[in-house]
Order: structure tokens, then C-alpha cells, then sequence
């Protein structure tokens, strides 16, 4: 099967270079010419290179995308992205989260708190032939998967097994080819530099995804190993971790049309889902998500409505569905208004007439689509159920709670080669770790109400598609509320100190428990299996299938396909550009600090530290003026194709400096994790100059501009 | 006093041409070489000739502007203007609101309801000496004003003796001039034909006062005279008016920075208005109506919340107060962001410089403003108690009925002369309009809810500024709710035949009543006249001073300067020109059609007709395409300076022929009734050739384009 892409995925038509595509790192010498006309400066053959200059000096924090900056393990990532350590270090007598912090010296600098890594990728390796070579073609499709699993795992182990890595192996286009990527882990990593809120996250949710933008999104961290230069623990004695290579901070800026490029962490696209996958979650896994997460907020903000503690637990789980909102409501609209199924339809309207065209080709593709379609026509059968089962845990954090500490119990018994992904050996730490985060969401009260939500959703599903051991346990109890009443009264999963014991029990200690809760996950458990091996039977069938559907789709388009985004390692090309969003209407592709003035109320999501406002209006920004803008840039638009996973990537210029940060997408752009659409799809970028101007006139963080090589305008101190 | 303007007001510098100005007619002469400079093809001479081409053909409704465009009397205006004769003659059964009339042939026209007029303005005659001439510089301030309105009284019962006009004496320059206007008044207006309302209200309140703006805002009419060409009632046997002069409807549309003239009846600005007097709207008068306006209408639309009766009658008055709030609201942007204030104090400090410099000047100016600011001080120290009195009848209509008819029964006792403006006999047929149409809005539970309100507000005034009538009535009763069981219970002022009866008695009638209603309008009669007399002391003290500073400022301008709006005919001239609203967005000057269909959904404020979005989807547009766009223009903005009152005005091209009518400015201009800034202060057009389009493409109104000496191109039925 893998021979299919192997000799031809890299071969890349030389067609006009467009901004979409999320390149492996081992692709873009094939790009060459195309990214040579475009203006690029450096070899690309540099970029195929992971551990040379620039890109090992791009790292993961794991979900988000950094960068070194200097010799001594300074890294630059988001301000989101490095939210979780200013919040860690932050106290109502010390509040860094709205102040910012800068350590004017090593000694300054604050541990980044538990789960605070960075990862380095240290290799890229082909491992197709280990994981789904010399499959018998008679396997069924269930073995097939679980082989797959099992051999990915195995080379999971044997890649960790030197301590000081974490690795994994990936599946790319549909599972055609399987890479196994190494990465150094580096457990100690402190905050050096954070800005106000008011200028990392300027607008807050009003501006999310929207341009023009005016946001600050840029923190400043430092890894540090210990004295043998090996991944350690957090300790007084570490130093700072010596990158191989690091980035250079440009001071020039961009302009409109400059070439860009970014490196970094993609998530998950869906660029080669079906016509009829994609209306399945246009025609009802979107809007059933949008209208549960709608739901659940109020139901959430109801409860915290008069009750500040309650509102203060429940403020991350409405800030995350509020996030979900805005992104599913904006797919949505692309999903009607950008006519993405149509395109789907369109695009295997012509692969049909494409196979049909030539026998062979009939031969070799025969019942390909039709088989997709049959696998995910059942999905569709029971989305309704698996909707509602997803949503369970979704609306109860107690309830996720008590059933990954049960499935826990169940994995624990089993050899870790056979364990559930999530619950090997290598997982338990981040277990742990999880188990101790949530005391900062469970509230009882609106555990409750959320879960009486779904619960009454459960009772509306339709008979093919109920879920038996919630109507079992409603009978028992006589009435949804009466067995709330039971579930609520007889559970300590609310407990810390009780789901820190439960981490460590047995399935047989965790039932002698009795508690009402793990009851409840117990009973779900059997459902959850059944499932899990649903998804295995079509898991491997799709394994079969799915490639070769690939290979069509590359024959039919001449070769140019990258694979879909998978959280690997991948480089976005693309030019400084704006865009009209509607008729009449035309951005910029920069903003500037006269756009924050404009914004800026001192108050809520829109306050500007004091200090910045008057920079800006005693215009002390000379050496960090735009000549065209005549002022300093803010933020700037490019056609890179990026999406979640991307924030803090470093966007580098035609020569491979740093010259920004990419940290969002634009509205019209939420489609593109399906489609493209090149008039409108754009990533936002933090301008390095809006950084360093803010370092060294608002916020003083002279030492760090000089570890950048970067020297001072406004260090008086310096001048005196 | 008036001597002051006469020599050099009409005396205006040669600087560069703005849009800012709306200039009386006669003043266009003056502007001659700025405007031919900007590229006026028309002689300036033929703008100041009211009877004249094409300005002729520009004609009041009343409250809007309108032109003639065929020699038959055929009227365009805006849809929002011609809207009360659409809903006129709209039934459930014949839904002419939502689906549009054509009137097919000139027997299909349908009358245009009580109330509609066409005013013609025949004749402007300065009666500045006539006015203010001859006045004893030692006459008392109260003794003055009442001599200038009867003296103006006088002027309009001499004017209109003849008959079949309607005449007024309208102050300019704060009463350094005034004119006398006379206006012959077409009384038989029929309803021609209007667009749907997906069409001429397409974006409803939503896109309000925004752009880009979609709408097809034009409608209809046509001026009916008698056999004897002159005016008449409406009768089967009227004939088309036939206008001395109409305006060539041109086919050619418009292109970015393209001259531009609009004229039409502008309402009312401030752009004289001195700091003292801005500052008091600006913290007090403006955040009030907003603050009142936003909780009557919270009450409007619960009391509606599930009765759809109560939901109808109420409509217009919320419809009302969320035109106020959007418009106060973006005034209140303008008064913050814009800086309004400022520039009045910088303007004041600059005059007073001005003024010191000069012994001549000192001696001729010593103590204008400070005695300005003393009149304006006097009326913020009672602003909080005339706010509320005022409130007293915007929240409730049927006290509001009231108080109408019971002082109409005061003032229909004296001579017509000494009568209160508005109040005299000529105003008698209006007034009874007036009565029957308050069946409409007249909804006793939410009148009570509305008018408990601001009683409620009532009872929170400082001691010095309480309302003796309403503290009375609430301390007879015991309570306010009480008052309200009283005032509720026992009045007829709800009811039509009731209203109708009490418009024809006397005061003695009306007291005999014993109608609660009546009753409070009577013991708020003595408030009234009070403040009256009070209004006109500080008018007539006005009167003595504003003109002086008028005098000064034009004095220190160099003689530029044009009078604040007043509802009579004026002329303003710009170009064509996009607009940056904010950092890095730029709003180009034109939309075109493939907006309607970006915002289109078919349904609420966006539900453009099937036939309109079938033929811009189908391209049926050929004759009407804009080359540059390469689309059907829609609307367009345009540097004029616009208010209230302008909308339906001709928007003509540089050779005087219409090119669209313009209906609405942009919410960034709505501090413009105080100060322009030219850099976004734009009005907004509908494009001519957008509603050609609409007429030939959607419609099929062939007969009226042929009317214009259009030949339409999609007329099927003239093919065959």
C-alpha cells in the first residue's frame, strides 16, 4: 500500500506558488523554484534540514509553536500560549496576568509551572515499511488497525526508551506513509517576559479572529537542562539550554507583498474529507455542537450570575466554548456562504469522470468512494447517540473525571503495549497532572445543571440510538432529577484529595468505592468499548481505502498534494497581503498603534496599559517607525495557510529572520480547515517591531533587546 | 442689528473648495470659481434662481426633499418618504409594503393619503428690515422676541392670503437675517409606484446609517393640480402638475471623485452652537435621551413581548426611539472621539484673541460670549426638570393628546395673531391629522408603563427643580401607582370619536369633562407657559446677541461662513470619495449588486426580492454594468454636507443632471450636525442607475423610464 505515494508524493508540479499548503519539512526542496521566484532568499534545501539554521530553532511547547531567539535558550512564543505560566505565577498580590513581568536578570526568572515543556525535534524518520508493511491484504479490517496500533506503539518504546525524548508516530496523507518524529523534552522552562494583558491580549474576545487587529500576543520563556546539558527536572542548578541554532530578531519590518514563511505545529485540517463527510458535520455535527455549547454557557454563566467563586471556576470552561463558538459559527458560514460541499461534490464529480476515463484507472479505484461513503453513512447512523455520549463528559467535568480514572484502573491491568493511546506508562504523569487541574473547574452546582442538560438531550434520542445505561440508570431512579439527585449525593470525585487515592486503585478498589459517579462511568464503559472497536473495524477499513483514494485525487491533480495538518512539523509559504472581506470593504495588511488609541477604553478587553497610550501619543517610537506607515506596526496579515496548534510560530522573511509571530487566523478564514479560499484566507502576525518597541519603550526590557543582539533606543540608563 | 451680514456676508473668501456647507442658493454666485475649480459645468448663476433649471425642479414633502424627473409632474423620492403613502394603501389582503406597487397607467395611481404634500418654493425675499428693522435697541429681552415672531406672523398670513401657498419667515445666521419663503402647495399626490421593501429597505435598521450600504431607497409620486393648474383637493378630475422645470435623469452613473451637487431642505445643525452649550448635550442632554430612550422602549417591547396588537401599536414608537438612540449614540462617538468640545473651546479661545487684539473690536464684541454663556447657564440649571417635562409626553402618548387639545382650546380663544406658533388656524387641519393618526400609536397599558416611568423619574428631582402639577396629583393620591389607577381610569382621551369632539371645544368644555388626562395637561399648562415666557426672554436676549457673534467669527474667518440648517432650500457640493472609518479599513465610494447577494438571506432586514437576486445571478444586467466595477452600482458616497430633511434630495452630476438621490450619512458623521470632519463625514446616495435597473430589469416599470425619455432594455413585451 505505502508504495502508492512513495516515489511521486514529492514530486511537485511547478505551477504558480499559492499560499496554501502545509508542507513537510522534506518536501520544500521540490518547492524550490517556485519559492526562489517568489522572492526567498535562503536555500531551501535549508528548510528539509530539522536540526540546522532556521529551522532548529523551531520548537513545540506542545499545542503551541515557539522559537529560540538567542544562544541561551531564550524562546519567543504567544502570549496565549505562555498564559499558563504568567497565570501560574500570578497571585491576587501579584498579578502578573494583568501587569506582565519581566526578570531583569537569570535570577528573576520563574519556574513555568507543571507541564510547562519544550520540545525540540530532533529527527524525522520514514517508518512506513515498520508500521504498515507486509500487511496481509486478507487481514480483517479490525486487525488491521489494532497492527497498525500496535506497531506504532512498539516504535514509540523503542524511540523513548534512551530517556529525554518523546516520540510518535504519525500517519500522513490517510495513512500512506508513517513518520516517527524524535523530540528532546525539555521539563524545566521559566517565564522570563510577559506584557500587560492589555497589550498580549488586547481586544480579548471581542477581537479573537477578527482583523483589524491590534494584539500583543508575544511572551518570552527560557529552557534550561541540567549541568550535563540533558533534559532535567526544575532545579537552582540548571542552565540554560545552548540551541544548536537560534533565530535572528529582524529589525527591519515587512511591507505589503514581502515574501513570508512559517514554521511550526498544525493541528488538524480536514482538506481531504468527503462530500458527504463534510455535510455530515456541516448538516448536523456543527449546529448540534454550536447549539450544546450555546446551552451549556448560559447554563453556566447562570449559575455564576450572582456567585463570584462559581463564576470564577466556571470561567475557563465558557471562555473554551465561547472559542468553539466562534469557530464553529464561522465555519458555518463558510460552509454556506464559501460553498465548501459544493466544492467537495465538484471535486469528486471530476475524479468519477477522471477514473471513468481510463480503464486501468476503473480498475485499480473500482468502489473506492462508494466505500467511504458506506463507512461514513454509518457514522451518520448513530451520530445523534455519539453526539450526546461525547457531550456527557463534555458538560460534567466530574464525570470525564471519574471516567478516565476508571478507564485508568481497567488500562493499569493490562501490558502497555496493549494499552489504550492515553493511557500508557508514558501518559500517566500528564494524568496526574490533569487530575490535579481540574479542582480549577469543578463546580458542583453547574456540574449538575450542565449534566441535567444532556441528560434530558439523552431522553430525546431516537430508539435505534439510546444510550442504555443512562435510561437504566433514569428507570432506576424514577426521574432524570431524581437520579441526579443520587449521582450528586453519593460521589467524592469532587474531592482532590480522593481522585489523587483513585489515581492509584485497582478496577476491583475503585468499585468497592461505590461511589455513584464511577458507577456511572463503569456503566459507560462497555458503550465506550463497543465503540472503540466500531472505530477499529473502520479505522482499518478506511486504512485500506483512504490511500488509495489519496492516490486518485494525486493522480487526477498532477502530483502537488502535502498532507493534512497532523501536529508534525510543517512550512507555510505565503506574501504580506490584505484582503476584501465584503463588498466595498478593503483591509490593510498592517495595522498600527494609532489603531489601538482608537480601540482603547482603559477598561474591559480593550485597555491599553497607561504607559503605552502615552508612548504612542508623545510619539516616543523613533528607530521603530514604519517609513510607509509613518508609525509603528501593530499587527500584519499574510496568505500563509495555518490554523490551531500554529500560535507562536515564528514567521521568518525572505533572508529567514524573524519577523513576526503568527497568532490567529481571520474570521473569514475558519473554512479553510476544510477549504481554502486564497481571496480571504489570511493568518495574523504580531510584527516583531510592535514587540521590540513595546520591550524598550513601555516595558524597559533593555537586557533581553541586548541577548537579542538587539540594541536599546530608549535605555536612559544606558545614556546617562 | 441685521446690517452687521447684509454688505459681506454673501462676501466669501477664495479658498479651497470642501465639502463642508450648506449654502442658501443666493450665496452660490460667490462660490463661482471654487466651483467651475472642482468642475462645475452648470453656471453657477442658474443654482441661485429657485424658479429657474434645474433647481426649479427641487421640491419639499415636508420633512423630506423631492424632484421632478418627467414634465407630467413625475416625483422621485426616497422609499422612506414615499413610505406613509405606501402604507396608505396597503392592506393584509394587498401587501404594498412588502411586494411593491407599479402603477401600470396614470388611472392606476393610487392617492397618497392625508398629509402627503408637494411644496414648490416659488419665492425667497429677504424681510431682514421687515423683521428686526426698527427695533428700540432699549426694548425689553421678552418685549423683543415677541416682536420678532409677530412680526414674522404677520409676514406669513400676508404671504399666504392668496391662497395655495405656504409661506414662513425662517431665521438665518442666529438672526442676523430672515427670509421669507413661499412655497405653493400641492395637496393631490398620488402614489406612482415603490420597490419592494427587500428593495427600498433592504438592510433596514441593521444598515441604518452604515456602509456599505445596499439599499434601493427611492419611490414615486406624482403632483396632481386642478383643471385650472392650480392646487386642489384630490378629485378623479385633477390633471398632472406640469412643473416650469424638471431634472434629466441621467444614464451615465458615476465614477470615484466625480463632482457632485445635492438640494434639498436640510433640518437642523449646530455648528454655531458655542462650548458651553455643546458641553451641556454633551453631559447631560444626549446621555439622558439615551438613558429615557433605552428604558421606554425596554418597557415598549416587553408590554408587545406576547401580544402581537400591543407589538403593532407600539412599532413606530420604538421604531422612533432606535433612530434617536443610533443617532445619539453616534453623536455621543463624535463627542468623545471627534473631539467636539474642543474645538468649540479652541474656537472660542481663538476668537477671544481675535477680539483682544483690536480696542475697535473689543469695544463692539465686550461680553458676547460671557453673556451667551450666562443665557445657556441659566437653562442647564432647570435642565433636569425640563428634560423630564418634556419626557412627560414622549412617554406617553395620550398625554401627549392631551395636551395638545387642551391648549389648542386655550389658544383657539385669542386672536389668530397672538395665537402660540403651531397653534393658529392654518395649522387647525394638521392638528386634527395629527389626532386621528394617534390611533395608531395609542396603547393605554403601555402608555401607563411608559408615563410611570418618568413619573418615577419625577420623584428623584432635586428640590429646586421639581414639577409643582405632578408632585400635587401623586401626593393627593398617595402614591404614583395610585396617581396612575386615578389618571388611567377615568379619561376618553383613548378613544378617536372622543379625541375628535374635544378638538372643536372650548377650555370651559374640556374642564367640565373632568377627564384625569385633561386634567393633568391643564395643571401642566401653567409649567409651560412659565418656561414660554422664560424661552422667550432668553430669546430675545439671544436675539440681541448671537448675531454679533456671528458677526465676530465671520470677522475672524475671513468671511466664509454659511447658515446652520432650517429647513429651507439649500445647496451643497463635494465629489465622490471612499472613506477610512478605522485603522487599516478602507470603505470604497460605490457598492455594487453582488453585496445584495452577500447579504441577502431572505428573510428579516435582508430579504431582497427572488426576482432581483435571480437577475444579478443570471447577469441580466447589460446597459447597466459599471465598466470599473464591472457590476450594477448600487450606492455611493459622496463629501456633501447632508442632514435630516435632506433625504430624497436630487443628487445631480457636473452638468446638473441627476445622478442619484441621496438618503442617508454614515454612522461616523453623526457628530457633523455639530462639527465636520472631513475625513469621514460622508452622505449616502442611492445611484441612479441602480434604480434604472431595478425599474427595468425587476420591476418592468417601463412606462415610467420611457416617461423620463429612458429606453428600457429589458422590455420584452416592446420586443415582440
Amino acid at each position: 500500500m505505502k508504495k502508492l505515494f512513495t516515489a511521486t508524493m514529492l514530486c511537485i508540479a511547478a505551477t504558480a506558488f499559492a499560499g496554501e499548503g502545509m508542507w513537510m519539512p522534506q518536501q520544500v526542496p521540490q518547492l524550490a523554484s517556485e519559492l526562489q521566484k517568489a522572492g526567498m532568499k535562503i536555500d531551501p534545501n535549508r528548510l528539509a534540514d530539522l536540526t540546522g539554521d532556521p529551522m532548529g530553532a523551531v520548537i513545540s511547547l506542545g499545542g503551541c509553536t515557539a522559537s529560540f531567539v538567542s544562544p541561551d535558550g531564550l524562546v519567543v512564543t504567544n502570549h496565549h500560549c505562555g498564559y499558563g505560566s504568567i497565570q501560574f505565577n500570578s497571585t491576587p498580590q501579584r498579578d502578573l496576568i494583568t501587569n506582565g513581568f519581566l526578570a531583569k536578570s537569570r535570577e528573576e526568572e520563574l519556574p513555568g509551572g507543571p507541564g510547562t515543556r519544550v520540545f525540540v525535534t530532533t529527527n524525522i524518520e520514514d517508518v512506513t515499511d515498520r508500521v504498515s508493511g507486509k500487511l496481509d491484504p486478507k487481514m480483517s479490517d479490525v486487525q488491521r488497525a489494532k497492527t497498525l496500533d500496535q506497531r506504532s506503539k512498539m516504535l514509540v518504546e523503542e524511540c523513548e526508551k534512551p530517556g529525554g525524548v518523546r516520540c510518535r508516530v504519525a500517519s500522513f496523507f490517510e495513512g500512506a506513509q508513517y513518520l516517527r518524529t524524535t523530540q528532546m523534552e525539555i521539563r524545566d522552562v521559566r517565564l522570563v517576559y510577559a506584557p500587560a494583558l492589555g497589550v498580549g491580549d488586547f481586544g480579548g474576545e471581542a477581537d479573537n479572529w477578527m482583523w483589524p487587529r491590534h494584539t500583543g500576543d508575544f511572551s518570552y520563556l527560557r529552557a534550561y537542562v541540567g549541568k550535563d546539558g540533558k533534559p532535567a527536572d526544575y532545579s537552582k542548578d540548571n542552565v540554560p539550554y545552548k540551541p544548536a541554532h537560534f533565530l535572528k530578531v529582524s529589525t527591519e519590518g515587512i511591507n505589503p507583498g514581502d515574501f513570508v514563511l512559517v514554521a511550526g505545529y498544525p493541528g488538524r485540517t480536514f482538506r481531504y474529507r468527503t462530500a458527504a463527510e463534510v455535510t455530515s458535520s456541516a448538516e448536523y455535527g456543527y449546529p448540534t455542537t454550536i447549539r450544546y455549547a450555546t446551552d451549556i454557557n448560559n447554563i453556566l454563566r447562570a449559575a455564576g450570575k450572582n456567585n463570584k467563586e462559581v463564576e470564577l471556576l466556571n470561567a475557563s470552561r465558557i471562555k473554551g466554548n465561547d472559542n468553539v463558538l466562534k469557530n464553529y459559527t464561522g465555519t458555518m458560514d463558510a460552509f454556506t456562504k464559501g460553498g465548501i460541499i459544493a466544492q467537495r461534490q465538484k471535486r469528486e464529480a471530476e475524479l468519477a469522470t477522471w477514473i471513468a476515463a481510463d480503464p486501468a484507472r476503473a480498475k485499480k479505484y473500482a468502489g473506492v468512494l462508494d466505500e467511504m461513503n458506506r463507512l461514513t453513512a454509518e457514522g451518520v447512523a448513530t451520530r445523534q447517540r455519539d453526539t450526546v455520549v461525547s457531550w456527557l463528559s463534555r458538560s460534567s467535568p466530574m464525570l470525564a473525571q471519574a471516567q478516565t480514572l476508571y478507564r485508568l484502573s481497567v488500562e493499569r491491568a493490562k501490558k502497555d503495549i496493549d494499552r489504550e493511546g492515553g493511557f500508557q506508562e508514558r501518559d500517566w504523569p500528564r494524568l496526574a497532572e490533569a487530575v490535579d487541574r481540574a479542582r480549577r473547574t469543578i463546580e458542583p452546582g453547574s456540574d449538575r445543571a450542565g449534566l441535567k442538560y444532556i441528560l434530558d438531550e439523552s431522553q430525546k434520542l431516537p430508539s435505534g440510538q439510546r444510550i442504555k445505561a443512562v435510561d437504566d440508570a433514569i428507570a432506576a431512579a424514577g426521574s432524570v432529577d431524581k437520579y441526579l439527585d443520587q449521582l450528586y449525593g453519593n460521589t467524592k470525585i469532587a474531592t482532590l484529595e480522593q481522585r489523587r487515592a483513585m489515581l492509584k486503585e485497582s478496577t476491583a478498589q475503585l468499585d468497592a468505592r461505590n461511589d455513584s459517579m464511577l458507577k456511572l462511568a463503569a456503566a459507560l464503559l462497555p458503550l465506550h468499548l463497543e465503540d472503540e472497536q466500531k472505530d477499529l473495524q473502520r479505522g482499518g477499513a478506511m486504512a485500506r481505502i483512504r490511500p488509495l483514494y489519496m492516490d486518485a485525487l494525486r493522480g487526477m491533480t498532477g502530483g502537488r498534494l502535502y498532507p493534512d495538518a497532523n501536529s508534525t512539523l510543517r512550512i507555510t509559504f505565503g506574501n504580506v497581503e490584505g484582503y476584501k472581506p465584503r463588498d466595498a470593504v478593503s483591509y490593510a495588511p498592517q495595522t498600527t498603534v494609532s489603531g489601538i488609541v482608537q480601540k482603547n477604553t482603559f477598561s474591559g478587553e480593550f485597555d491599553a496599559p497607561k504607559a503605552e497610550i502615552e508612548a504612542i501619543k508623545a510619539d516616543r517610537t523613533k528607530g521603530y517607525v514604519d517609513p510607509q506607515l509613518n508609525e509603528v506596526p501593530v499587527n500584519f496579515l499574510s496568505t500563509v495557510d495555518t490554523t490551531g496548534g500554529n500560535s507562536g510560530s515564528p514567521t521568518l522573511n525572505a533572508k529567514g529572520e524573524l519577523v513576526g509571530l503568527l497568532f490567529d487566523g481571520n474570521y473569514e478564514a475558519l473554512g479553510s480547515d476544510f477549504v481554502v479560499d486564497p481571496a480571504v484566507t489570511r493568518s495574523i502576525h504580531v510584527d516583531a517591531v510592535y514587540m521590540l518597541w513595546i520591550m524598550d519603550a513601555v516595558d524597559g526590557a533593555h537586557n533581553l533587546l541586548r541577548e537579542m543582539s538587539i540594541e536599546p533606543k530608549f535605555d536612559k540608563s544606558a545614556r546617562n
